[in-house]
């Protein structure tokens, strides 16, 4: 395979649209793809402040490796949950963080560790709270929004940039169809609007797959940890995503013409019914916005 | 594993809803099953003339004999499309259906053979009209429903019954998802309702899985025709099956519950925008309805 922009040896080949190319230009490619959906899906503009959840992962080093090149005003945010799964998750994370930081003078990351700002761990609250069956995930999800909002509120930041790709997406939209939950199905977009107090969130890597990040990644040079959260190990998202992954080996280019048929078919006001909004209120503990009488659930988990 | 009746052995073992069952059991289950979907869906009453669309295979012919044991007006209508792939697939189809008749004193079939009636095979019908690619699932499809209906229709039946089962209508609407096909998934039903001289359209298996009627046919000593039409071989929905297959494996009863919750979102309006239908007029040249100006897509095969 020839590269289509030089006629090099090509190392990398995107199936679904028959593009191969050399590594040179597979680092021009990939950051024009993330400005693309960030222009089309109307995310945010040079002017903005940004806020991108890092994690120490592909995905999120390489979205904002990418911000940061094309000039965009992007700080991180890590959050330290304190899960060591038997060699050290969260250390390890914050690790490869500060090393990407290393090269990246002027880059500024907010921290937040858990267990030191609120008393204990992620996994130790989960089991306290007996929520989600001995899987931390639930009660992590949860904190992890509500820490990033909080930040994100604080810190003036106008978007909140997360590192979901198109297989986390298409996962999360394959299993929200498999029961048809269209609450789920209305509130899933590329981009979620800031309304009372919510900070915008934006997912601007949501159109290129997993191995394409991956491959950024590595061809950058960017160290990310390769190890998935212990507790994600065996989760339903992940069963999903294998046989996604059966389906676009079969026919590439399925999982993203899955999403972006469901986001057309959104654009011509299929969940509108569904979009309808619940009141969110300031929680009487903390100030945050939430849905819950009185206090938010966030608080009431301490 | 107990039967859950009588205590005996069980030979059957529902996953989905923990339900084992003897044979004799299940052969008093699987009809009550068909009966329940009958009424759910308001398919038909007993004072109903119904058309049953038999191929020869598991489905149809188990569907045609529980509506006889039920006690339903139910004749069948056959249609021949000369397919032979090999080993007579047509012919061994009919075959297949006159041994069950055999066992079934005063049972009704109308035939209509494709090559007699209208001078050519599905298959030369095919490759006259360059339709599909080679495969004459798209012709074939076509002429299959405008037979029925005429058949339905010059027969006064109040209803058209096919032995659609779970396994079928869940590939259906995971193909229609997976490319949010709106127009498709309003029209995708237990029950499509009389029109404009277009029959009611009723899958009474529609709730029970293909292993389900397989075991019911067997057990119940239906001698069926086991091969697939030659030309489904590698059809899109046979490896759409193949992966729902796998996602039932991990967690049994995801098939019925995708479609069951995909009924529930249309009951409450999810597709109702595009449920809207296009005009209907007769054919100019068989009076057939159709949504083609002048000439209905039938007529201009031949």
């Amino acid at each position: 395979m020839k590269c289509r922009k030089c006629g090099r040896e090509a190392g990398f080949n995107m199936r679904r649209q028959k593009l191969a190319l050399c590594a040179e230009h597979y680092l021009e490619w990939f950051p024009s793809q993330v400005e693309r959906a960030i222009h089309k899906y109307k995310m945010f503009t040079p002017g903005d402040k940004v806020l991108v959840a890092v994690s120490g992962g592909k995905d999120s080093l390489a979205l904002w490796d990418v911000l940061l090149d094309l000039g965009y005003h992007a700080e991180g945010l890590y959050i330290g949950l304190g899960i060591d799964g038997g060699f050290g998750y969260s250390r390890l994370s914050l690790e490869k963080i500060e090393g990407f930081m290393a090269t990246r003078p002027g880059a500024v990351l907010h921290t937040v560790d858990i267990p030191q700002t609120y008393g204990e761990s992620v996994p130790q609250v989960a089991r306290r709270k007996h929520r989600g069956r001995g899987k931390p995930c639930a009660v992590c999800g949860l904190i992890k929004r509500y820490v990033m909002n909080r930040v994100a509120s604080e810190g003036h930041f106008d978007v909140l940039a997360t590192g979901h790709n198109l297989d986390d997406e298409v996962a999360v939209l394959f299993g929200n169809t498999l029961h048809w939950q269209i609450g789920y199905l209305a509130r899933q977009a590329p981009v979620l609007e800031e309304r009372d107090g919510l900070a915008c969130k934006v997912k601007p890597l949501c159109r290129l797959y997993e191995r394409e990040t991956a491959a950024y990644a590595i061809v950058k040079g960017i160290d990310y940890i390769y190890e998935e959260c212990p507790h994600a190990v065996g989760a339903t998202t992940n069963r999903y995503k294998e046989l996604l992954n059966q389906l676009e080996l079969d026919s590439p280019g399925s999982k993203l013409q899955f999403y972006i048929t469901f986001l057309k078919a959104k654009e011509e006001g299929l969940f509108q019914q569904a979009a309808e909004q619940v009141a969110l209120h300031p929680c009487q503990n903390c100030g945050q916005p939430t849905t819950a009488p009185g206090i938010c659930t966030f608080c009431r988990l301490w």
